[in-house]
């Protein structure tokens, strides 16, 4: 690691697995404190006992009452692609574009990210890792009324720092509509004060905590995700791509972190051309449909609204309820809001194999109601895990018998991860990626495809790859 | 242009001025030829008088007796950017994907494709150069009960043919709202039957004809600008970097031809880095709003509608009407149509300047009702020059000023071309790129950004290039 590195400090900071402050043990007993010695209770309470949101007379949706935030209401959808080609379902709308936002500075040499202990009504533990900073606009233009969230202004005040990673991306198309944020680091010299609930960490060190349940939360997931740990091959002299692994010791490199950097030294190694790639995305967009019609919550089918639940009537899916929240570190605390909860646990994997000893992933283009652009690069299995669906293979989309038939020692990851605790109550998922063995025929079928690493950190930066695909990538180890 | 460039097949068409069939020359001849024995009349009609469509009695809105194909109905626009903010217009809504598809085979080594000479109502001189196919989906699936379009077998049917390129690209977003065609290039290596309409050419002789003016189509010019005439340094080893250049009689090169090249070799001399150009659009997505709603064409306020023509009351912007067409070399022999007439000419413009001896272009961040997401890319000046405009300087949009004052030795490029005429009747469009010195200050409003080439190839590959930006850059000649 000497300086024949210094050309991508991401990487650098990736490869430390620790840094000038806490060491990663230190995090787990720092995140443990703040939930010791934070109040903060959560509990359920009926619709009705909602004191800031309200149930829209006309349409039964569950609105705000500065009518802005987020909404919670009807989608009926239909589509050409998937098990269930028609459904209606409760959605949440949420136009405006929020701030997922890490601030970074260098310490001894290595880029530290000020991250963040956060408490959300919906974390299973209480407290995450978040990014420096999550808000909605409606937070930091304060129509919540409570304080300016800390830090905001690093990410809107451009004179004060400087941008390494900015970019639209959007979240779970099964719950929202048009939910994005801005995933966005900004590099700071000057002194930035750290309050208790934040904690300067590496990549390495993140890296590392994502080995543990539930701890980095999927905020600070997708804005990892973001982060290019090798420039593209156009970012420096083809010499400097030799000295990069020169100076490495590759005996150090997972499989995700030697196929990182094979992936800038690529040349014709992927299987398919980058103009097949987009090709196969074109092809799925104009064969499919998507048709997302909102309707009122209380039009919505095969859904029935009880006085502190909305679920589905087989019992499936999410259900919607409601929470008030006490706290006392946050800038409003006190507040009620609707959440999203689960019936199931879901799997959410990719199967990787390489191709020529180039590492390749197998995604899938998935049509869900909140996509942007009806098909979105999704991992290769992302679904629900119910009894009734383990009970009936049948029902199983393609590829989960890979995943679950795999034996312990293609396990290339694997952990329990929830998702975002501001709209999701519980959320679990467990994460999974499974190699296969190079040798083998496995037909797909048309809307799956192998790309590389290169190639899927192409589309995510251009904000086509979705979240919980960007939520998996963030999580794979770079160091054995 | 020896063996060292055989890496890219795009590039080595674009150097051949001349390719294995008819001579540059004998396209004009034959495109003249063709407007010659075809019998073609295009007659202005009231609304009334349309047969194939009909007014909607509650809307105004003028819709396809099929239900398909497209429908000018009505836009309410308010935007947060640009002279105007807040507008009524028409504005034809065409949610199906077209294909404008180019067959491409090599013969002697070169690759060729195969260009059709086509007739639409609304050219000025009747037949243009297209893509071998341009057709709406209601074409090709035969709704207007006409012949199957010749050649859309290639581009359906992928045992056919090979993809070279795919890409969703969108339209004119002043006029359209969800249009977009699939921009597609396949290569077959069977033999092609090639009927009198059609006639293979190399890119370069297509270069050349775009010094022409309203020769080649605006459907060309978008499939024309979407070809990576140098492949992505990925692509290739990086020796081979090196022996492209050597390979070739660099004095032969325009100043396009050199910038293509430079891109591949790039390296660190953008102006701006990669996440910096995607910063800035971030931010400018983030920071502005455009709300369209759909009205009625009998809702428009400032607009009035006469039995043949409705159009603006102040006399600006366009107007629309209605055609009867007889033809008798199209799937459909005779058929009416609405069209949307200028009244103004319009500028589309590019100033380009030289740092550190790299092209690079100035873009800006635009927004118009069609936009695909709020901002899209466009050529530093996309304006009308209506004689009130021009003499009133302080309606000037940024930079009208330099293109229009700057000396005849700095123009680069500069031809009238015309937009599509199977929407649009005569609209001609200046297209124009000004060089300036590569000393001297020049302040950027905050939509403006100095992009590379690369960059902005990158940019427009993911569809975030708007059509006028990429029919201009389609035009510019590699060759001196």
């Amino acid at each position: 690691m000497g300086s024949s590195l210094k050309y991508n400090r991401f990487l650098r900071s990736a490869l430390a697995e620790e840094g000038s402050f806490a060491t990663t043990t230190d995090v787990l007993s720092w995140i443990a404190s703040r939930a010791a010695c934070n109040r903060f209770t959560v509990e359920r309470i009926p619709f009705g006992a909602l004191m800031q949101w309200s149930t829209d007379q006309d349409t039964g949706d569950l609105v705000h009452s500065s009518g802005k935030f987020f909404r919670v209401q009807g989608a009926r959808v239909q589509t050409t692609l998937g098990y269930i080609r028609q459904w209606d379902q409760p959605i949440i709308d949420q136009p405006e574009i929020g701030i997922l936002g890490i601030v970074a500075k260098e310490f001894d040499g290595l880029l530290h990210f000020l991250m963040q202990a956060k408490m959300e009504p919906g974390n299973i533990d209480g407290v995450q890792l978040t990014p420096t900073v999550q808000a909605t606009r409606s937070n930091y233009t304060q129509v919540h009324q409570g304080a300016r969230p800390p830090y905001v202004d690093y990410f809107l005040d451009r004179e004060q720092s400087r941008v390494l990673v900015d970019q639209l991306q959007f979240e779970q198309g099964s719950a929202f509509l048009r939910k994005r944020n801005r995933n966005i680091i900004v590099e700071v010299t000057e002194d930035v004060p750290v309050g208790p609930e934040h904690c300067w960490l590496t990549v390495g060190q993140v890296h590392r905590l994502l080995g543990e349940p539930n701890l980095v939360s999927m905020d600070a997931r997708t804005v990892l995700s973001c982060i290019p740990l090798v420039d593209g091959p156009h970012s420096h002299p083809p010499t400097a791509i030799t000295e990069a692994s020169g100076g490495l010791d590759l005996s150090s490199l997972s499989l995700f972190g030697s196929a990182l950097l094979e992936s800038v030294r690529e040349s014709v190694q992927s299987v398919h051309r980058d103009e097949r790639v987009m090709s196969w995305l074109t092809e799925l967009k104009c064969r499919h449909q998507l048709s997302v019609e909102r309707i009122g919550l209380n039009e919505l089918r095969s859904w029935k609204r009880g006085p502190d639940v909305i679920l589905h009537e087989g019992g499936g899916y999410f259900n919607v309820m409601a929470v008030q929240v006490e706290a006392n570190n946050r800038e409003v605390a006190s507040w009620d809001q609707p959440l999203i909860e689960p019936v199931e646990r879901g799997l959410i994997a990719f199967l990787v194999r390489r191709f020529g000893g180039t590492l390749h992933f197998l995604v899938q283009g998935k049509i869900e109601p909140g996509n942007p652009d009806v098909i979105a690069v999704a991992p290769t299995v992302q679904c629900s895990l119910g009894h009734d669906r383990l009970g009936d293979r049948g029902s199983w989309p393609p590829f989960l018998d890979v995943i679950q038939d795999e034996n312990r020692d293609s396990v290339r990851y694997s952990c329990v991860q929830s998702e975002e605790g501001g709209r999701f109550f519980h959320v679990e998922n467990e994460y999974r990626v499974v190699e296969l063995p190079p040798e083998g025929d496995l037909p797909l079928p048309e809307n799956y495809l192998w790309v590389s690493l290169r190639q899927l950190n192409e589309l995510l930066r251009f904000g086509l790859v979705n979240v919980e695909a960007r939520s998996l990538l963030a999580c794979l180890p770079l160091t054995a």
